[in-house]
């Protein structure tokens, strides 16, 4: 018999920002697949199977989840954030439909969480307050110059952008090119928002503006929001200046 | 002595999806402030004040609730899915910029919630699994031309698109332009998911393609997941079919 397959979002990483269902589900699945520094994070159960992989490992850590289902197990693959976003679940979809085809009677749901761009911005006030995009400067999967035309029309159509997966050691260039690249298009004194491990121990939160934002204030931790050229700060005595875009845009976009 | 306003995010609308930080902060306030249908999904509670207000109210909604704040309240100002997405994140940052002085004094904190783009990803597989992008298609508060260019620019980057506000009674027309609009860029086939008040009662889930979309098929409560090219079925047999987006992206955008 065919067991279940759930992906399940860790949120940001604390436990008061973790759903019901979310630590239900993971609480009870048979076996755990996922990167390590997320499976770390869940409490060891004599019950349950860990199997932590790395980072660059999505396709076959699905595939590994998708047998154990088959096999009748309980799995839960976990990803940090949203599965849906950057995440585990495109990755299981993408194994699924290659594999054999008794992989299609797995019973797969997707448990959703609350997403690193959604956490950065509380954090901040509205950043993401009007239409916005979310792009990954990875590209390990797909073509730089891509990247690099996405940022472009996202800018030009008035977007802010949440940027995931910003640098890393193989990837040590792209996010300065991508403040240049979004530098050609928006004000110099749009604001920038870096937000390291939200949510965590080690979360950081620095609020710059583009002109002065650079690479050196992010790592794999981070996810980055640029304003549109209407996201404003409203200054506030003896604490933080609030981030935010307004509902309504007054002028066209370019 | 000034209180505590907090935006809470209420996430798709079921316990199970409530983070327990909003939980605790609903739980204790003084006075919550939102739209009835929000406010009508908590508990009435005898310590309590409850301040439902019309949907077309944000800002008078934001205002009153920074003013209890003032009065020393612990304040939740409640939305549905995440305050920052098309929510009241934005209304209080507005409300607070453009208010007297001793506003700026309130200490505001925004408590992030599933938003329902990604509730709507979740019950179909993995649409949002690359970049993507969200649109408000109600002119209420920007000029439709925006709205149009937008949603061209969203589609020549090769962006999935979540649409919030397809369509109300007082914007009856908008959602089908959008449709057309992005039928003069996108191939027929294009994936769509129309996912209404998913995670709630009256949950519906329709999945087809661009040719055939119609804005007969969304009401108020409805939020639009629109593929990029790169979106995929996975056929499953006895099943619905999985929708997801691959994590890389093969062409080059147009």
């Amino acid at each position: 018999m065919t067991g279940k397959l759930f992906v399940v979002g860790l949120g940001p990483g604390n436990s008061s920002q973790l759903t019901p269902e979310a630590e239900a589900i993971v609480s009870n699945a048979d076996d755990l697949f996922g990167y390590g520094p997320y499976i770390d994070r869940l409490p060891e159960r004599a019950t349950q199977r860990r199997h932590a992989s790395d980072n660059s490992q999505e396709i076959q850590r699905a595939e590994q989840a998708l047998m154990a289902a088959i096999d009748g197990k309980t799995v839960a693959v976990v990803s940090g954030g949203d599965p849906g976003v950057f995440g585990m679940a495109a990755a299981v979809c993408e194994a699924l439909e290659r594999g054999p085809a008794e992989w299609r009677q797995v019973d797969v749901a997707i448990v959703p969480g609350i997403s690193a761009m959604l956490a950065v911005a509380a954090r901040v006030g509205a950043p993401l307050g009007h239409d916005f995009c979310a792009i990954s400067l990875s590209d390990n999967l797909k073509p730089w110059p891509v990247v690099e035309q996405r940022l472009e029309l996202a800018a030009k159509a008035g977007f802010v952008m949440a940027l995931y997966n910003p640098i890393s050691r193989a990837r040590p260039w792209q996010l300065e090119r991508a403040f240049v690249k979004l530098g050609s298009v928006l004000p110099g004194t749009t604001p920038v928002v870096f937000g390291r491990a939200v949510g965590r121990p080690g979360e950081r939160i620095a609020i710059t503006q583009l002109s002065d934002a650079h690479s050196s204030s992010a790592d794999m931790a981070t996810c980055i929001i640029v304003g549109s050229a209407e996201t404003r700060l409203v200054e506030r005595p003896g604490s933080t200046p609030l981030v935010y875009t307004p509902r309504g845009a007054a002028r066209p976009a370019a």
